[in-house]
């Protein structure tokens, strides 16, 4: 085990990496006015979002009916928190008075005893608490707390955690275990990792105790949300929860039982996040040891090789062990920014480099994919395999779209992303009091006071395939780099000289001398990966991958029909080419494949015979998928098999 | 073009063959009993039926709710229609009693204008024909109409004809252009072919002409149902038509001028049927044309190699072409029963035998594979692919089950198996005047009036890849007999005298000789059969068939995991066993086949390596999995691809 591992200011570092610092300035340059104008529903063609007016009709600024989801709150303060820390990085100022007015629209909408939900304040207020399975409240107040504590620590301002703290004092005095208490918990999960990130910044412990309560009380026995199902007094909110899966809310055992990941995969996650955050505060071992199960079966048996989750296409959900196809699943995009959290909690719990595999395949793949490169269109959705016209409303593929949105009805993921990439910083970085920890091979630089001494480190990684690193600094430092799982035979200099590799919980121990340099070499190549042969949808596939980005054949490049493809696992691809137009400009790869050679006309069943013939073909960064014309996109190919 | 075919009377016509022997008894001795248990619910471990008391409530012989789906009614509908086709056989003959009990509790719940839907008689009749996109009355109507005209054909008796034509005649003056008629038709078809039928019953000719103009009417302009659904009061019926797709009832444009298999599989179908029947009997170029795309869209673009259709896993609905999943499809059973319907429909209006192929494809592989060896159990859902532990419920592999059920609460299917499998005869054997026809290659007699003289014909198939054929007759006797697709040179003999083989129309002429033998020998083998090349879920696969029947692995030959089996193309496979214990004693296909030979332990995704090791696999018809252990299921095997 590490030493206990800090945050770092994200004000101190500057991201140079040219793929993510496009993001990243794009979130505050793009992102943040672009929604700020969705938000208020003065985008054409997107889908409505009525949110802000949700929150003046709440207030009594205007007339008018709730519109949108239960949880449509939420988006707002999910854009609010994404801003927070592009204001931390001293970027989009000019949203600072608007940002206020917006904090102002919400405080004004705040009942006198702290509730803030706009679906229960328009349409009544009786009803608040009546329906935790499904009426988002406690998960819409989880986000407005982190909203205000990122944006109480961007600028100081204290209004937005006022609201948060009145909220959450409420919440704190409703739910617990007297007798005048509610004794029940969310349908979705958030508001417990909010609590802890609560107590954090403000030390206060009932915020801690209330999310105690909420962990604990989630499927033990008599299980509330049974109770409160069969004292529902008119329709379902959802049509599709009328007969309710008490495993889809992760509340058919008591979370500290569970070892398996079940039913609604953000929901899981964001419950997991708090298990790891409550084992981090309290040294709970009995959280720690369902966190780490829960971890395993997930990325051992229930994630797809780009870091999404969620294999059922109808909600959103957890299937079963090796069950990952790869063209009717769902891998939401907030599943990944979700598993991002858990993996880099689990890391700081364990210390861990292992679980930074997970976020950086969470964070280059899918996350990645689920903006547009210009960042105003999004996937929600994210499978390894699109055939676009089998992607038909009406059928069990329309949740599956070929072509990102500018919004959705249900618009979870666009904020969530911006949130992600604007905090990215975060997940590159930790300080462990004597030296720097390196997360996330991400050329950047951070200035960090280690023995109250101020330092500059200096990260660059020269290829995308994240083969070769330099670091430098001003002053002596210790760096742990995490070494990831696709280096091989990792060397290391300094200044020319070669220097032992020492690994310790798989980080590398660096230590650097002011005003040497240290190159490392991981001799990362294109590599083809196989899936355990319990997944049955992989047999006989490969999928390519080159340091973190796994990649994919786009229509654009190798014609239609990108299942006809076998390729030979035992060849090399090559860097063929670079996509000049997008982030990044990262490599493709070019490879021989083979072509099934055959008659398309004819009957749909003839004698079979197969053909085939040589082709060459060129695969690019998953991440970057869409974002040329539309078309076929395929990770795993065909092998050929001898 | 041949001369006009007639049916022929299901009472002439002894099945012998061992495989259908066993099912057409089945449905006499078992199924009509079972199936009449559970209209009662008396089966013990069934969803509830409730059917028959739906009746009791309605005609106000008990107090009571209506229970179950809006079209229940029509379950005792199509009972009673196979259950006519067993009388006609003279088998049941015990149920006649029953059923006259039935009917006349049929009458006694039957308004006085002819109306006749307990959903309605018990929910309020001011709601009749306020809701065709949902409601089915017309739907029930139609096959309350085909099981009169059965039970008369029967039995002679005509007081469920009476029933049926008090409802007819309604609906005739319900319906059409008039002022005071509504210009409306059914979200589900099945009235138009019931009218067409009763027409050639009866002679009636007002019921050709309401059919025809249901024919006409949807789809066109102004579109009956958007104006129904702009005027609805209230929730729908069913939640998943909130968004109404004009396709899935097949109004999204005129039937004649249709061009593409589009919605629901069975809607569509027996629409189709109505418009090949409307052909026949008028001599409808337009609507001939029309059929004939049609039955190219699905037999060329959009249909499973086991003659199932549906490709959506949701609604049960066509989607586009090429586009055939073998594991989330839906096959609704009921789906491949209209497929016989259809294909039948499209042999006689063009006399061409080729439709036949597909009827034989449907029956002995979906067909069949819909109710279990026992004949108690059966599939609503046919996949090609199935692995258990993934068809989980609340998620989107739910409709796949890996076992037949008792019961459905939708069950539309148990009761369409019976009446087809009941009434197979029919779909044997043809008249045209002064040949016999021979559509399906089914051992049997018929014993035939051609020329004013009685003639028996012996059909014997001596193998279950059809390949060797003997025909006698009495007397002289033309025969036509359909050459399947996969004959491979048919050759001919006449008492061991080589014969020459003329074909005409897809039918091999024949003439039998009394006291002659013909035999043929069509030289079937086992073949390995590939899917164009369009379908993306068949590439590098190839599914193996021997005659009609498409076969598969099951687990409980071949051990788990069948997906990582490659099997070569080029060998032949040969019959290594048969299936004793199951109807039909079937053979089993022994092949080489090769086991991806791999750590099923270790991390989800790892570095790519793909060792094959030799093993010998059994595969067994289709029509016969799942009738021993559960277990994984696989009709397409992947290719060695080199």
């Amino acid at each position: 085990m590490q030493e206990s591992l800090c945050s770092v200011d994200l004000r101190s570092i500057e991201i140079t990496d040219p793929l993510f610092s496009h993001y990243v300035s794009m979130i505050s340059d793009v992102v943040i006015p672009y929604q700020w104008e969705i938000l208020n529903d003065r985008v054409e063609g997107a889908v409505r979002s009525h949110c802000l007016e949700n929150f003046r009709i709440a207030s009594k600024q205007t007339q008018g009916s709730f519109y949108g989801q239960v949880f449509q709150d939420s988006d707002v303060y999910k854009w609010l928190e994404a801003l927070s820390y592009c204001l931390l990085r001293g970027k989009a100022m000019s949203f600072i008075p608007i940002a206020d007015e917006v904090i102002a629209l919400l405080e004004s909408a705040q009942q006198s005893d702290g509730y803030l939900h706009t679906y229960h304040i328009i349409n009544g207020l009786d009803k608040r608490w009546t329906n935790l399975l499904e009426a988002h409240e406690l998960y819409c107040a989880g986000y407005l707390i982190e909203a205000a504590i990122a944006y109480h620590e961007a600028t100081g301002k204290e209004r937005l955690l006022g609201v948060a703290l009145r909220f959450a004092d409420l919440i704190c005095a409703t739910f617990g275990p007297a007798d005048n208490q509610i004794h029940g918990y969310p349908g979705h999960e958030e508001i417990e990792l909010a609590l802890i990130r609560l107590y954090r910044h403000t030390h206060t412990k009932r915020y801690l105790q209330t999310a105690q309560y909420f962990l604990e009380t989630r499927g033990s026995e008599p299980n509330y949300f049974v109770s409160e199902i069969a004292n529902r007094k008119g329709p379902c909110l959802f049509e599709e929860f009328r007969d309710y899966d008490l495993c889809y809310s992760q509340a058919h055992q008591r979370p500290v039982d569970q070892r398996s990941a079940e039913g609604h995969a953000v929901r899981a996650l964001y419950l997991y996040c708090a298990m790891a955050d409550f084992a981090q505060e309290k040294g709970d071992e009995a959280y720690r040891i369902a966190c780490e199960a829960l971890w395993e079966s997930i990325e051992q048996k229930r994630m797809y090789i780009t870091g999404s989750v969620g294999s059922s296409g109808l909600l959103e959900r957890f299937t079963t062990d090796y069950d990952l196809p790869n063209d009717r699943n769902y891998g939401e995009s907030c599943a990944s920014v979700a598993l991002m959290m858990f993996g880099r909690r689990m890391a700081k719990l364990t210390g861990m480099a292992r679980y930074h595999d997970t976020v950086e395949r969470a964070l280059f793949n899918t996350v990645l994919s689920g903006i547009s490169a210009d960042g105003l269109h999004y996937f929600y959705v994210n499978p390894l395999e699109v055939w676009p016209e089998a992607c038909m409303p009406f059928t069990s593929m329309a949740h599956v779209k070929p072509v990102r949105k500018k919004w959705f009805s249900v618009a979870c993921c666009p904020t969530n992303i911006a949130r992600t990439l604007a905090n990215l910083g975060s997940y590159i970085y930790e300080s462990n009091g004597n030296s720097v920890v390196v997360n996330q091979l991400i050329s950047s630089s951070i200035v960090i006071e280690i023995g109250k001494e101020k330092r500059i480190l200096h990260l660059d990684v020269s290829d995308s395939g994240r083969s070769h690193l330099t670091l430098s600094c001003d002053k002596d430092l210790l760096v742990q780099l995490r070494l990831p799982w696709y280096a091989n035979h990792p060397t290391c200099k300094e200044d020319g000289t070669k220097r032992e590799v020492i690994v310790a919980h798989g980080y590398v121990q660096i230590q650097l001398h002011a005003g040497k340099t240290v190159t490392m070499d991981l001799h990362v190549e294109p590599q083809w990966m196989a899936a355990n042969p319990q997944v049955r949808a992989d047999q006989h596939r490969v999928a390519l991958q080159y340091g973190p980005f796994v990649f994919c054949l786009e229509e654009t490049d190798n014609s239609a029909n990108l299942a006809s493809l076998v390729v030979d696992s035992t060849r090399k691809p090559t860097v063929s080419g670079f996509l000049e137009e997008l982030p990044g400009k990262l490599p493709i790869l070019g490879y021989e494949a083979w072509k099934v050679e055959s008659e398309e006309q004819g009957p749909l069943y003839r004698k079979a015979s197969y053909r085939l013939k040589p082709r060459q073909v060129r695969a690019i960064p998953y991440c970057m998928w869409g974002n040329r014309e539309k078309g076929e996109m395929l990770v795993f190919q065909y092998l050929k098999t001898v």
